[in-house]
């Protein structure tokens, strides 16, 4: 049988698996995330080793997913600079099989069509709310990539009277992620998410956030399910907030069985975490086959 | 050479065509929109004697796209009391042809991808900013549906300062259409929107909306070019201001050769406003091509 690599690589730890092409993890390994020249090798040498036959890469970004850009593969202008520009993928190409490429995100999506919470859908959207905002997008069974690929954490919400001046992010004054992701969290209250349980205008104001944003995915993506992970939902006392308030938002604009049904709507995560990992050995699989077709 | 039939159903009029394969348009009616026991039979009629081997229809929404879905073909939820769950699509299968059916503003993104400015992309968004605003979009080479089809036109914006209560959208107090589409133009001002050509303050307001909901997209669908049609848009000095706009509120964050060149990002339609109905032509021919596969 297919022994399947699969590496998660995060801004903070990268992790590394061989699964089977039914998604069981038989090994897996954490290291953290340093510079490239620090971890890259080891990684090579660990799928090398592991005896792989394909291999799927869940990497942070911005990054190169196009195949057909001479961006593909390549870590672009990230606030990592010893991975600016760094061609992550051909790294890994001395290994000699076929190998998919995706971002973090993508991959998280994918494995929760796959293994997860939204098994048999097609256009789904999975969003993680943890250190930054992103989301991961499938449309008709396809990730979404286009231009670059999407950043649908730095859509830009309105301000709710009396939070002016809390957004985070260095690059704009009110986006999501700096309004709405953990660190955001942190400098607003003074402490970090898990330690403001018990204290309901923090998570009433985050759930505010996440539902104008996720209303927005709603309307443009139109996701037959959307995926909400990451640290920050954690506190699981968001969930139902946020499903009121998006539909508050759309206030019955539209008419779906879906929304109908907005608790198996927005949803948790279903991989118990490993949506990432699942993911890329998903991404791996279907190098596989495409290799062999 | 096939004939391939071409109806652009829009709120006001429906556009009935008959086109070559390769978009070149042969015969051309016009007649108003009223309900569907009006116009209907007439249509059938008229596509059924100008010998049409298949039909592309692009319809006002919210209709069900989905062709899995029981309401595929089916006008939902719309305030055209007469037209509400109408089976449309069903109405022209006594022409015994292949029919391909979507929205008039996915049919219009697949007109300016196969005919107009977006000629080989493949990931594409068309607004139409006129009496409402649309958004069609298409992912991979594929329109987008998911659970019903985008509504992006009613995303949430921050409101300006000063404009607070001049939101026109019956749903929400502060959605893109509601502040930005033709009407609210002219309950703001008092006058139609080419009454105002000459008011500099009407179109810096106009490209600051236009321009948040038009960055959403470029941050959610990752979009290769973004084309702007619709009445609205015909006043053409808001393409500088919306472009200019655009790139402020991303701020850098987006580095790519696309939005380095904006002119060419942020775009007129290019089929002359014909897209909708060369949109219909290429649904015909596809529904042809499929049926003969
Ligand atoms: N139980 C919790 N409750 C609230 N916030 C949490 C919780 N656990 C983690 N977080 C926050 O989530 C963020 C980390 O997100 P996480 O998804 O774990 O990692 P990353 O996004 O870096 O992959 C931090 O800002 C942290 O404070
Ligand atoms: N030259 C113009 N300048 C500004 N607004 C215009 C102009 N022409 C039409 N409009 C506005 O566009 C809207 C009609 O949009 P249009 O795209 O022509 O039709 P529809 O959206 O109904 O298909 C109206 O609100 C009208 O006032
Ligand atoms: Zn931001
Ligand atoms: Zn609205």
């Amino acid at each position: 049988m297919a022994r399947i690599g699969a590496l998660e690589a995060g801004g903070t730890k990268m992790v590394l698996s061989v699964g089977t092409p039914e998604g069981e993890v038989l090994e897996r390994e954490e290291i953290p995330t340093q510079g490239p020249q620090d971890c890259v090798d080891r990684m090579v040498e660990w799928f090398g080793s592991h005896n792989v036959d394909a291999l799927g890469i869940g990497a942070f970004g911005p990054t190169g997913v196009n195949p057909s850009s001479s961006s593909y593969g390549k870590i672009l202008e990230t606030p990592k600079t010893a991975w600016r520009h760094f061609d992550f993928l051909s790294a890994f190409k001395p290994l000699g099989i076929p190998i998919g490429y995706d971002t973090d995100v993508n991959v998280a999506c994918l494995g929760e069509v796959t293994y997860g919470s939204c098994k048999g859908l097609d256009t789904v959207v999975y969003l993680t709310v943890g250190t930054g905002i992103g989301a991961g997008v499938m449309v008709s069974g396809q990730l979404l990539h286009g231009m670059l690929h999407p950043e649908a954490g730095h859509i830009l919400l309105e301000i709710q009277p009396g939070d002016e001046g809390n957004c985070v992010c260095p690059y704009h004054d009110r986006c999501f992620e700096g309004l709405a992701a953990g660190p955001s969290i942190e400098h607003r209250w003074g402490k970090k998410g898990f330690e403001l349980a018990d204290r309901p205008e923090v998570w009433d104001l985050e759930s505010t956030y996440l539902a104008e944003g996720i209303s927005t995915y709603v309307l443009c993506y139109s996701p037959q399910r959307i995926v909400l992970g990451g640290g920050v939902m954690k506190q699981t006392q968001l969930f139902p907030l946020v499903r009121k308030k998006v539909l508050e938002n759309l206030n019955g604009y539209l008419v779906t069985p879906e929304l109908a049904d907005i608790d198996s709507y927005i949803v948790e995560a279903g991989c118990k975490g490993d949506q990432g990992v699942l993911g890329c050995i998903e991404l791996g699989r279907r190098a596989l086959e495409a290799a062999r077709a």
